[in-house]
């Protein structure tokens, strides 16, 4: 296949053809570009809208839909105590350094690397991907800068010393300064702020997921990558709120038992299924493996190529420091491979954290199978002799005797033993339904731009038609931004071909209308942004009441009747469709 | 029907009963409650997502699929540029009164407002609403304050001087200070800001409709309104461009001309059909009328009630300066009045402010039917003169002259007149092609929460049904988040109930199934959430493949097989079912 061949010999500039098409043809614009551009922003033109969209619509589908994960869709200001409790406050950031000499401020750690790598040797400090709590350490970059004496790349002029710079972009709720306010550098806690409320709409049972679609946000330094490193951005997450004494089997698991994929982890590099990085201990237990299997389901679905993507185990080092294991989707572009997803176990970190911050529980009752008989010593207080004894103290060392867990005293109050007299030490049997347990998180956590970037690139083909180069964007066909076209061929047949454009219109399909140029030079504008059918009102069209219909990937045509076009359409948007000439 | 005077004896508590069941149904949760809540930020819970993402998708097939809108994608940070342009900067301010005793920050105008109401004055100084540039003057504000002597209404102290509040969320770009950035106030501006390129994408061709669904902000003083004035909140807004000389004429306005709208303005108020309210001049021309009636077909198709909905044509004084005309859709709810969206013409207003800002220019070149003739004077310069006499400066006095457009002389060149032999003025007919047209642009703008609370409130009615009171959400059946329940009958049944869920499941129904509690209690579980279709398994279904299908308004049951079920749930869903016993 010409397509094949294509890949395995790429083109040194494919990543500017693809950014050329992208702009040119209204997928992706650099923002604010009347008043200069902005690094790190990035607008969706209405193509790109369209496919995101789309691409958004298959995640439902996959995740609400088929895995009953439920959204919620929260604010994109939090307020400060949310990022003290996650860490974000702390450790959202990266290391900067300003040049003495020029003042500008620059990635601490990447001048390293860069420096490291200039010179032949290993880049030394990890590089934090998005939205994750993990920053290469302060004094280490320090050092290295000392120890090789790095100087500006921008000037050469000393730097200065090395500063945290805290990511998030910050604001004030209301007017004066008194209430901080952040823009949420990931959907996630947006999640458990919520866990009370969601325990409550979930019944009070484990296990459940929750998905938020919606923006993020990462004050980056000075972003370079393009639409790769976007300050404000696109997250789809789930948080999969689960029993940690039931992780390693999930309900569903045989479903996507046989799903193999590929994998890179410390101990193993290749293909295999699923079930078998889990039976091998490659993947730490089957709910992560589930949703990695899953999540290639939806790659696959909006058009990533199978042998473009796989799952990297995150080394030790690089992990957050409460996660078990964590999994990366990469998609491999023109900007290597790349991060598309995030499948972590975060375990019971974030839970816990907003327990402390806020005070409240954040637990599940779990119940037994069977009631469960106890054994509790307790110290119960007698009020006869402590009455007398403590007068209107007499309650207090009353409650404080009855809250001890550990019988073996003294008890000291205010200072002073209490006399035994004033208890006694029970072992009762009691009766435990279940425990209160704190769930573990299972997140899988989606990039939708660079999804969007990648499946964009992917689909990028050039090929030749009648001895003509053509660019076709070989989109799956259900996810192409505009569906259909419909061209008259002459003049002629502008209004007949403007009925039969409104009447797809009407029938809900997203149909592009174009009667300029020739018909060679219309189907190559359709080409190039995936549009799957196109719709030529011909001579005959006015006799029979036919139309052509073409394929976008074999521009084959066959003839069909304008009373069964919706029909099908719709089969070949589907991908059910034969294109034999009927 | 029960229905109808529920409306018209409208219970007092209604607002709180639609809350109430809003917040324990999981459709809106106050925002970050673990942490004390922040006024004015609302989480969407698991149903309030889905019904909003179903609001959405009503818009988007009316707007986007039915009007040809395209939609894009801009970042929800914007530059200060672009709010120097659009006058934000300086106009998008509330006024501000700080007391000087409790230091309570206050509205000025709420201020005043409620002081003359509570001495059964009328209110005097206007009140502007969402994302809306119009605010009352500072000074007279002052002046109100000074002559009344109003004093701090929560503690009685003396207030201090009016400000002006800058309602738009600031925040910084990159590190350091240098760049400014702010969340935008509407969606519009990042419309505005790519028209060079939308208009490269609609190939220089008016008109043409550009859509964006997405997060807008406003830094509200104290919002107390509940759900119904949000610091951040969801916008549809579609900006319309035109050809100022063809407004008069909607190409499809045929399509809705007899659509019947309920109209308050200065000099009707009554129901009329847009064409009637066009041909006597109520509505301003033909494209904001062609709007209003997509509008109310809009919030008639996602449930809000037509006797509930009516149209308000602003007042010259509460409109933005530069507009000409503009409609507030309006839903009656406990709340009185609210606006659910405009429908503005804004004329060239944004695109002139935004030539002037960038420099760059934001016009159309509009082609004449036929070129036009055209006599035009000319100063054209003689070089075989200007050479010799003006030698190495020849060359700009002959630039100067040929920019010349009013040919009356004299022409003087650094303080000497030009000597006339050194030009002939020269009369000719020239061909020009076309106009180069600063569009004009209508812009229908709907706010997607007050939307979703309306549809809440219409929906939520409480009747009898066996004796018992019910709670039900009569949302349009295309709109429930939750789209079939599955239920089975007794215990023993739980499996086969499973199957049939997972069946439908896999069809791509939203799903929930339910065992706990008695099967009345299940009903009105889902009843209270709008549920229209309720499968039960019973002892029939395991003897003959078949279920009963209960339909939510009526309690009517239907059977029907499992193998026909999703058929029947789909028809039932886009509401062509008849309930008919079969």
């Amino acid at each position: 296949m010409e397509h094949e061949e294509y890949r395995e010999n790429p083109v040194d500039d494919l990543k500017e053809r693809v950014l050329e098409l992208a702009k040119r043809r209204g997928f992706l614009w650099p923002s604010y570009e009347i008043y200069g551009g902005v690094a790190g922003l990035w607008d969706y033109g209405p193509l790109g809208t369209l496919l995101k969209q789309k691409v958004e619509n298959a995640w439902r589908e996959i995740f609400v839909v088929g895995e009953g994960a439920l959204p919620i869709d929260t604010p994109t200001i939090s307020v400060e105590e949310v990022f003290l409790a996650s860490g974000h406050l702390s450790n959202f950031v990266d290391l900067i350094v300003e040049c003495v000499d020029c003042h500008h401020t620059l990635r601490a750690d990447h001048v390293v690397n860069e420096y490291l790598r200039g010179r032949g040797m290993a880049a030394d400090l990890c590089e934090p991907d998005i939205a994750e709590v993990c920053v290469p350490s302060r004094e280490k970059t320090q050092e290295l800068i000392d120890f090789y004496g790095i100087a500006c790349p921008d000037c050469g002029g000393p730097l200065g010393k090395v500063h945290d710079f805290n990511l998030m972009f910050a604001t004030h709720i209301g007017p004066g300064t008194q209430r901080k306010g952040y823009l949420r550098p990931e959907t996630a806690q947006g999640i458990f702020s919520d866990f009370p409320k969601l325990l409550r709409f979930f019944r009070d049972r484990l296990p459940f997921g929750v998905a938020q679609i919606g923006k993020s946000f990462r004050n980056e330094i000075s972003p370079r990558q393009g639409v790769i490193r976007l300050r404000e951005f696109t997250q789809a997450e789930i948080e999969v709120f689960v029993n940690p004494d039931k992780k390693s089997i999930h309900p569903r698991f045989d479903e996507v038992a046989d799903v193999e994929i590929a994998i890179l982890s410390k101990d193993f590099v290749g293909r295999a299924t699923v079930k078998a990085a889990c039976d091998r201990g490659i993947i730490a237990h089957q709910y992560l493996a589930y949703y990695v299997a899953r999540s290639q389901e939806f790659f696959l679905r909006v058009g990533v190529h199978e042998s473009q993507l796989r799952f990297r185990q995150h080394l030790p080092d690089e992990m957050a420091h409460y996660a078990v294991d964590c999994w990366d989707a990469e998609g491999l572009t023109q900007h290597g491979w790349i991060e598309l997803a995030g499948i972590a176990d975060r375990t019971d970190y974030d839970l816990k954290q907003h327990e402390r911050q806020s005070g409240l529980q954040m637990t599940v009752f779990v119940p037994y199978a069977k009631p469960k008989a106890v054994e509790r010593t307790v110290v119960r207080p007698k009020m006869n002799f402590l009455g007398p004894k403590y007068k209107n103290k007499a309650k207090q060392v009353a409650d404080y005797l009855a809250t001890i867990s550990d019988p073996s005293g003294p008890f000291i109050f205010e200072g002073q033993e209490i006399d035994p007299l004033g208890y006694v030490i029970e072992t009762t049997t009691q009766s435990v339904l279940g425990d209160f347990i704190t769930p573990h998180v299972i997140e899988p956590s989606f990039g939708i731009d660079r999804t969007v970037y990648t499946i964009l690139e992917h689909a990028y083909d050039e090929d030749t038609i009648d001895g003509e180069r053509r660019i076709v964007l070989r989109l799956p066909h259900s996810l192409a931004p505009v569906e259909v076209a419909v061209f008259p061929l002459v003049k002629a047949l502008n209004e007949k071909a403007v009925e039969v454009f409104q009447l797809l219109r009407r029938e809900g399909f997203l149909v592009e209308y174009d009667e300029s140029g020739t018909i060679g030079r219309r189907y190559r504008r359709q080409d190039e942004i995936g549009t799957p059918c196109a719709v030529t009102v011909d001579h005959e069209t006015l006799e029979n009441g036919t139309v052509t219909v073409r394929d976008r990937d074999t521009t084959k045509q066959v003839r069909r009747s304008i009373a069964s076009l919706a029909v099908t359409l719709r089969e070949m948007l589907m991908g059910g469709f034969a294109m034999s000439p009927s």
